[in-house]
Parts: structure tokens; C-alpha cells; sequence
């Protein structure tokens, strides 16, 4: 394919908008913008989410209602656009290795509150309102984060909470 | 080395005790316990961190104060020990490619409330008083997570709270 050749000339409106900007291609999904340096990462006001090698970003998910941490799980871009376009949750489900639409199953669907990044725009933070009987997690508890580690002199024990 | 042969006999006292678990080496750090089945990931009272490939889990510190997340951050089984062990939250910096004690540069060093282990433990979720300034976010926030991502037609943009 031809590479295109930047314009000899840009109309004033043109020069005044921005330029389209690179994007790249991940490994689930459609191309997403790339991310720029670390002040446009952590300054910007462009989302730029970065996947990891396998073309996912962690996911932290909250109840709005609690502030209680839910789960953590993982989305591609297609996900991460899913939940953006949609305001429910989808994820990328690694176990299965497809894409996962929370609740279609457990009932436990997922409606976006609000989505947060990080500094450095590698992570996700979702607050979210759950459906069915109001739990995140496959085991039946609330929060997938049900059991205490402590150390003990013969290793790190869990406790149930 | 030889392998070590099971012995023929084991007394009654030793046989009521729990046979020595098999480990896992891990990329970075001493052996880990290693991982049973599903029912004893998600049912058990043992702790068996699930590293990924790279050897890392993901790591989520929660305010413990106002029940903000404040960072996701990454640990391999050192910086998981000298957590357990010291009640100071040690990470695994990817970018600098080493153990980091959070906090001995910036003074935001994070004592541990407790710990959590999610359903298949494959995260940590660390509830934290925080030091120095209270902040944990080297770009000056309290949280890392202090833009809201919204979707616009020309893209997902991010907005400061």
C-alpha cells in the first residue's frame, strides 16, 4: 500500500484542528490511539490506554453504593470500548479467552457509574452499579476479595471474612 | 542430585501432619507454595499466590481511612514477603526493573491494615495508611486515578476531578 504523503498545504481551519493522530494496532480488537510521552500520559487530557503484551489493562471494579473494591479483571480494546459506548461492563475473560459481558449469565451485570485511569494510564477503575442479587463474584460472595491473608510461621494463611 | 525416595514408613504423628506442599520457583524471588485446584483457590484456607508468566500479581492499595483505591502496582514473591513480613507495602517496579519499598523517596510509605487475596488469587487488594503527605501518586495526587475517562465523538477524553 502507497504511504500517504503529508499535504503541501493546510487550510487555515485545517492547521487549526488537530492532526489525526497515530494509532496501533492491539491484539483483541480494533486500533486505539497510541499513547504519547509521559507528561501527555499523565497530563493529558487524551485517553490513551496502554495494553499490555497481550492487548489487555487491568480493570478495578467498585460498588458505587459501598466504595467496596468488587473484583479485578481484564478488557481489551474491544471490551474497554464496549463499556464505554454501552455504560455496561465488558471484559475480556483470559480463563476463557473471550469476550465477556458481565452478568449476561450470573444476573451480576455491571452498570458503569464511572470510569477513572491511572497516572500512566495502564489501569482502569470502574465504579459500577451491580444488578441481580447485587454481588460480583462467580463464588456466590459479594466481592471476590472474601479472604484475609495473614503470616503465620508456617506461611501466609487465609481467613474467611 | 538424587531425588529424594518417599519414605516407606511414616509414624502416626507424621502422618497426621500435612505433607510438604510442592512449590513453584518464580521468576523473580524464592519458591511459592504452588497452586492447588479451583475448589482450593477459592474455598482454601492456604495461600498460593498466582504469579503471571512475568512472575508479578496485581497489587491494589485502598485508603484505609476513606476507602479510596488509591494505586494498582505490581509484586513478585519478594516484595509480597517483605509485605507480609515487614506491615511496609513492597512493590515490583516493571519500569525500573526492581524491588521498591514505596515511599523511601517520597515519604508516601504505605503500613499495612491487611491484606486480601481475590477468588483465584491472582490479585491482592491492600488496605493502607498512608505517610508523609498522604498522597500515593509520584504526580502529586492523593490517588493515581484522578481523571474520569467520558466517551465524545471525536474519542474518549479525560477529564481532571
Amino acid at each position: 500500500m502507497a504511504r500517504r504523503r503529508a499535504p503541501l498545504y493546510r487550510s487555515p481551519e485545517a492547521a487549526a484542528r488537530p492532526r489525526a493522530r497515530r494509532t496501533v494496532e492491539t491484539r483483541h480488537g480494533r486500533p486505539v490511539p497510541a499513547p504519547g510521552d509521559k507528561t501527555e500520559l499523565e497530563e493529558g487530557a487524551l485517553f490513551t490506554p496502554r495494553f499490555d503484551r497481550n492487548g489487555l489493562i487491568a480493570a478495578i471494579a467498585v460498588d458505587a453504593t459501598s466504595g467496596d473494591v468488587l473484583m479485578l479483571a481484564w478488557m481489551n480494546a474491544e471490551a474497554l470500548r464496549l463499556t464505554l459506548e454501552t455504560g455496561i461492563v465488558h471484559y475480556w475473560s483470559r480463563s476463557r479467552g473471550k469476550l465477556w459481558r458481565k452478568g449476561d449469565d450470573s444476573g451480576q451485570q455491571q452498570k458503569v457509574v464511572d470510569i477513572r485511569t491511572d497516572c500512566d494510564q495502564d489501569a482502569i477503575l470502574v465504579r459500577v452499579e451491580v444488578g441481580g442479587d447485587g454481588g460480583a463474584c462467580h463464588t456466590g460472595r459479594r466481592s471476590c476479595f472474601y479472604r484475609l491473608v495473614t503470616a503465620t510461621p508456617s506461611g501466609a494463611r487465609l481467613r474467611f471474612t
